[in-house]
């Protein structure tokens, strides 16, 4: 078991100083934890143990397993996708939906997020703090990239970005997540061909 | 608390038979169950609770919590979706989006399935089980459009319908059930035109 905090190098005046390698030890542990048992199942006492501090070493940081969880989606999301500019629709749609197909296979998407969401119901601040961190980065991105193919003309001025967004990102989303298919060779130019087609309609 | 079972009009040979009423007590609870704690939480002492009858009664229909699941989610399955026949592709793929938009609102759709796609993680037979109960009506469904409109020359005769469907139904699926946002006027008959552009591309 790893003690903490221990005396550090620097101590800012009237903070409490934190260790970094627990820190990021329970944030390893939260992950493990998520996945062997699900955001319901799961306890700070677990979290705990799987990383082998104590419970007050986690709640020093944290103060509910819903904001240690929200803080592992956060720092996902904030990875997260710089708007492409390609110089064509296509081009942005496509390079969208290559960040989009690896950040849709990583656990914190198919699985961490869609458990969430199914929390959500019970409890809506999750669905907040999911929107803040996530879909409102997303529909930044699609702005941007409406905005871009309007200013060459490839797309009417009145084009929505939360509609644009569906058609690119709903396809895959219920491919990979969903129905958990694979992606064929060609799948996403074809997807970023149809989407673009989709956009234009 | 309802006794089960009681002496039934007819007793079919060899066969024990189980009141209906209590049947769909349980059938009831379950679903109230799911909706207030989630699959994970979810118990058979809580669904016996909430139905008034014994843990026996349960056992006696369902060998796990599971199986019940697993038993709504069929029947929720099987009022599903006829193949539309409109003589168009976009009047067929406007008439799946009107009866998906109802199917996606249903809390069975938007909360059930979810949770037990989460959970399908750890228990890979639930996977199996909402493949076999879902998916593969939906895919059925989707392959009689794309024959018909291949038929009628409105699709290449290459068209996949695992693609087709990915289209047709992703971007509602991700504004209704992810976004969880709203259907503005229009937005459907929108939808049904920008995915037959999809699938035309």
């Amino acid at each position: 078991m790893t003690t903490d905090p221990v005396t550090p190098r620097r101590t800012p005046a009237g903070a409490a100083v934190l260790r970094e390698d627990v820190t990021d030890a329970i944030r390893a542990a939260v992950f493990e934890e998520l996945a062997a048992v699900g955001f319901a199942r799961m306890s700070i006492e677990g979290i705990a143990r799987r990383a082998g501090v104590g419970k007050t070493a986690v709640y020093r940081r944290w103060k509910s397993k819903l904001h240690l969880v929200l803080d592992l989606v956060t720092a996902f999301s904030a990875q997260g996708l710089p708007a492409p500019a390609t110089g064509s629709l296509y081009g942005d749609v496509r390079a969208l939906l290559e960040v989009a197909s690896h950040a849709l296979r990583h656990p914190v998407a198919s699985q961490v997020i869609p458990d969430l969401l199914v929390e959500s119901v019970r409890q809506p601040e999750i669905a907040d703090a999911i929107r803040a961190a996530l879909l409102d980065s997303q529909q930044g991105i699609a702005s941007v990239v409406v905005r871009d193919a309007v200013a060459r003309g490839e797309l009417p001025e009145d084009t929505d970005p939360e509609r644009a967004l569906d058609l690119i990102i709903g396809p895959l989303y219920w491919r990979l997540v969903v129905v958990r298919g694979a992606l064929p060779a060609g799948y996403l130019d074809g997807l970023a061909a149809s989407a673009v087609a989709a956009l234009r309609a």
